[in-house]
């Protein structure tokens, strides 16, 4: 048995198959990736790693094992799959996730293939565990699946109270040790047990105000941008396959775009903080729908045309759109008078939750500092925004979350 | 300058007249005031006093002064008031107020007499402030009382912050340094600055956890309910004023239940926890509104006729009606495009925490274990409750916040 | 089982028999004494009990007999044990101990007799165990006394790390979590475990920090040695025994010193933090060997003679010897290449550490505010003090530990 | 101004020459250097970095300064000094420091060269601050920079606390805000007010305990040693220099190991935490004093001769000789009695933590796991240690400090 000691849940006992995972290079790798990429630039002590979140995924699965009296292979399975639930990671986590995807298919079929390949695979093997039941509760599928990937999984648990530990920002700060003890399964689904509306209620309120705070602080959200045009650049190059780009690490990827001539100039802006700013900030009501929900080969058009409108170069243009917001916690299921219920009916602070996203939504276009007049005009012609609501929203309409005077 | 050691904001300094304040007794009575009462029952950590909490306002009142610029006399006055804000309390803090003020009065003209008599007085005097200006603020009048007592009063602040630390439940750990370093006066209302819509709302949703899981918890209100009973029966002796048990500590209170024969029984359940049982735990749509909206009288008058109708001592019946829910933060204030506007217009999440609100709200008779079938029959008969959704409610409907196991 | 929610711990288990001894009057009588006694009076924050200590050193006595795998009714008795380990303190804990064991006999005897009587005999009993086996635990006899009561005992890791949480010194913050992961028996002697001189010299080090700075603050020691002389009194008075007082919580014996005639001067003084100031404060070299090991009786007719002396009221003057200093934890046991090792032989810091002790070791006279200088220079005389290290040392020597400015 | 949410101390407000020094890549680089190098690999949440500790000394700098009421342009270029204090880092913080300087030259030159050039020369000159006034403080010289760099200064303040909070080991959990606070000049010196021995023993004890925990863990040295050894085959090669790889950060210093092929199979180890073990670790008693003392070179023909008589690859043997201890903060400065007195002469601790620092000192020769004995045997003949002290003291001494199950 492996005794671990974490920032967060203090000492970590690894055993099992889990133990001989953690030797892997495959979840080795994860040490070099930090958990929340580029929210580094706006909360400065962010720089925690997958590695770490994953040895506390773990730790949470285990005690919700032993509080669910589930043992033999099938914790073995969860275990293993709690640890290597983010092994699919590429470099900067969730930030160039779209740019790899779009050149390397589906999630799902990667995530079987690389738990199947490798160390890892081996390790399951030899450890008599079949790589294919274990990535499948990696997605989330079957009954424990839900453990590992679901509304009320142990990965949102480590996440929330571990970005709060490290950013500072006291939001995430959920109870969960009492949300493990109240997990139950009823009928083959996960719920809490009765008298945790509230309990539920803490955790989706934590994700509601730690989302604009930090994962989307808007200089995250420029700075996820640049990463990601960069990244598309990169990809440009013909001796780089996004096969390969998704197995690097945060170290490869950064000295990749420094070495990189075409990617040079953004590397430089990224290690001096020079960021683009806001040209364009605007709420959901000032975008017409289409523009919304285009595609990604339509968004790249559009910052060529306001490109050439404002006259200057096209990679000083960004356009970034977030997706429609969604909030999967409302189908958390919680126990109410003998019977299972979906948080979303019995909490009306779901469907305000909703409301609230959808407030604080935000299409973004992003220049150089000097550029954002000329660019932000050009954008609202383009795309047809709705002008007064969109130009001057980042000066007029209160959208700053924190830290704006350092985060401009 | 005395630099006092706080488990919540470290170092605390405490200067000027605060400094002279903090000799006096009537200052140094609020060590013996629990801060949460009977809540001590339920979280056996909760043993903090209105005194550290007097002087954690203080601290956050004076960073305030320091951040808006305040200085001078109308900074001594602030800080004073900060100290000051709790003198009034009871023993047992919130819980037996009820009590004591259909005994004695009004709250603001105590307050008002209170900070001008005795050795507070005195001290305000020598150092050239008027009591009746200092006691303003405590009501939370004029511009400056709406730092003291007000939506974003810095007493609020203090109190989530340390009910959570010493309760262990989290959900109270707002970030207070961001709230008060965003406060700002805009036409002589205390705002907070642009940008801050969630922050507001973390304070609110903070509130709007902690009520429930803590200060509403069903054993708090039940000894708390108790506790009036008992306290009640005292002030029918002869020698026992109501002013004078205003005046008491907690450790005088628990003395004179103790030695009071008429008051001993409950005494010696407080004493070896064992406390009264919930025989009736019904939600708002299931109370008549003449009963919800009753007085004192009709309550003790219900409780006679349950006790006759389950044949037994009238003593052990107690009818225990919150307060139809309200939500004074609703009205905070934040600067949003550069208007003030009212958090309860701006955020949808404050229409849903009334709904929340009144779901949780719950109407309750209590009785001795043994006696809670008969009561809660003879309850729903008096009292007209619509029966299923009450009786039973406490186990079909889900309503247990934390640790009940222990809490029954 | 029920479920506790500790403000160190978090969530607390408590099961078998200890869950039914929770519910005993001797055990929650503990939730009215405080923990530090006086200590409040310098860190105002100190208010927790001897009820959430009681339940914190079972929570870590459950996880060192997890860690030791031992079940079954050794585990049964040693749970018993932890939990009952503080039923015998009288009121202010520690703080009157050295009256009531003057007027009552031995702790020994006295710890077998409560533990067999009353509820809690009546529990174990019920449970079949035998009272004198858990009072044996209790008095740190046999093999697993060692755990309760020890050089490595769960009493001192939950005191440390609790009184470091309430007070805001952060000197006692050890690692618990380690210290029990460590432990082992070895030839039925209880050891850390191998490569543990560190684990363990950081538990003496915490107490040798926390000591001066906590528990032997000067305005401590001078409330607590008011406090015995006003316990004194009290059972001067012929309605109370040592052994009523003995069973008396914080709330009785603080109300019976408001309300009796003789103590009341010393109940207001402590109400309103009147205290008395220190007259001397002397390091060992400056007080004779045969008034540092003089008895009780000694002292009060020194106390008589300097106050003739001074022409003040004998009442006026406190004599204030601490013991000799000792370091039991200097025994504490490390296996050190495969052979039991006492700390005190492998660790330079051990000695090192005793020397500390002596030079922070103060002998104490005190008196009223204006009349520390005619007290001291009585004093001086009387009991042939070294004078030029005495009598002004408070103010030359630097022996204020923390926060003096209020504590004067 | 700035205000940048941190960790550690919350919101940090950097004004002045500070903010503009902010944007600097010098500084902002040090997002970039681990604060802990490879202590990484034994706990695996100690990410954080330089940057974020520079900001930390920043702010307790700005405390300070606060406290000791010194202003205008002093208080400036102390300020800067706080913050630019790390900017002659390498890449792995003091991992490779002794590489680099072993080819450059001389730390102070450095400091100073490093100022007065790019942008951070440039931001200081704009600002009328003279960078060689700046980099004597940084270097410890003068009345203030002790300050910045003596032993009370901020950086040991920030980086005990800072890295007990990433680590997760509480030792070093110091209470900064007292040392602060009682911080004073007296004749010119820095030093801790009357009354504060155990405060300036407390900052020497947490170090006292971190280092074998932390600093030394003998996982962070193996590692170190084995960067140490591939970073001087990097500097073998012909396009790089030291002073390239000095202004490294730890991605670029990855990437090259990564890509070199003379230091592929280093890279390799380390990402898969496939790491050298200990041949020998041997306490000081065990090694003859010219072994001890002996210089680089030395150390390197060592190696050969040793791999040469163990009969393999002479890059699978490193001989790892820390310094003779030496224990600066010793000479810390407190008032006792109204005189200035060295903490080592006032302490009994101190001479004791010189013998815990020998006892605890380790001499290491590192081999792959397969080759330890062989190279344990070589080592021993050629260096000519006192084998039984020595091969076996890793199983047999106890020096294991913690979490060893995953160390090893």
């Amino acid at each position: 048995m492996a005794t671990i000691k974490d920032s967060v849940h203090d000492h970590i006992e690894v055993e099992g198959v889990a133990e001989a995972l953690l030797d892997t290079e495959e979840v080795q790798r994860l040490r070099h990736i930090k958990q929340l990429g580029t929210v580094q630039l706006v909360y400065p002590s962010a720089n925690h790693t997958r590695f770490e979140h994953s040895l506390g995924v773990y730790h949470l699965a285990s005690r919700a094992l032993t509080h669910l009296g589930i043992e033999g292979v099938q914790a073995e399975r969860i275990r293993a799959a709690a640890l290597l639930h983010d092994v699919g990671h590429g470099p900067y986590s969730h930030n160039i996730e779209s740019v790899t995807y779009r050149y390397t298919g589906k999630y799902h079929d990667d995530v079987h293939e690389l738990i199947a390949e490798g160390s890892v695979g081996q390790v399951l093997r030899d450890n008599d565990l079949d790589p294919n039941r274990i990535a499948d509760l990696v997605a989330g599928e079957g009954k424990y699946g839900q453990l590992v990937s679901g509304e009320l999984d142990v990965d949102r648990m480590d996440y929330l109270v571990r970005d709060a530990h490290h950013t500072g920002v006291p939001y995430g700060t959920i109870d969960h040790e009492r949300l493990i003890r109240e997990l139950t399964f009823v009928d083959g689904e996960l719920v809490l047990d009765e008298g945790n509306v509230q309990t539920a209620e803490s955790l989706l309120l934590a994700r509601a105000l730690m989302n604009p705070t930090v994962y989307q602080h808007h200089v995250a959200r420029i700075s996820k941008a640049m990463l990601r045009q960069a990244t598309e650049r990169l990809l440009d190059q013909p001796d780089l396959t996004a096969a390969e780009l998704r197995r690097m690490d945060d170290h490869d990827l950064l000295a990749a775009l420094r070495m990189t001539p075409e990617t040079k100039p953004f590397a430089d802006r990224l290690d001096s903080r020079d960021l683009f700013k806001r040209a364009v900030w605007a709420e959901m009501d000032a975008v017409p729908d289409d523009v919304i929900d285009a595609d990604h080969t339509t968004y790249r058009d559009f910052e060529s045309r306001i490109a050439a409108r404002a006259d200057i170069d096209p990679e000083s243009v960004i356009v970034d759109v977030p997706s429609r917001p969604s909030m999967t916690e409302s189908t958390s299921r919680v126990m109410v008078s003998g019977e299972i219920r979906r948080l979303g009916k019995q909490s009306p602070l779901v469907s305000a939750l909703r409301t609230a996203q959808k407030q604080q939504w935000r299409f973004g276009v992003y220049a150089p500092a000097d550029e954002t007049d000329a660019v932000g005009r050009a954008a609202v012609e383009e795309m047809g925004l709705d002008i007064d609501d969109a130009l001057i929203s980042d000066v007029r309409h209160g959208v700053h979350t924190t830290l704006d005077e350092f985060a401009e």
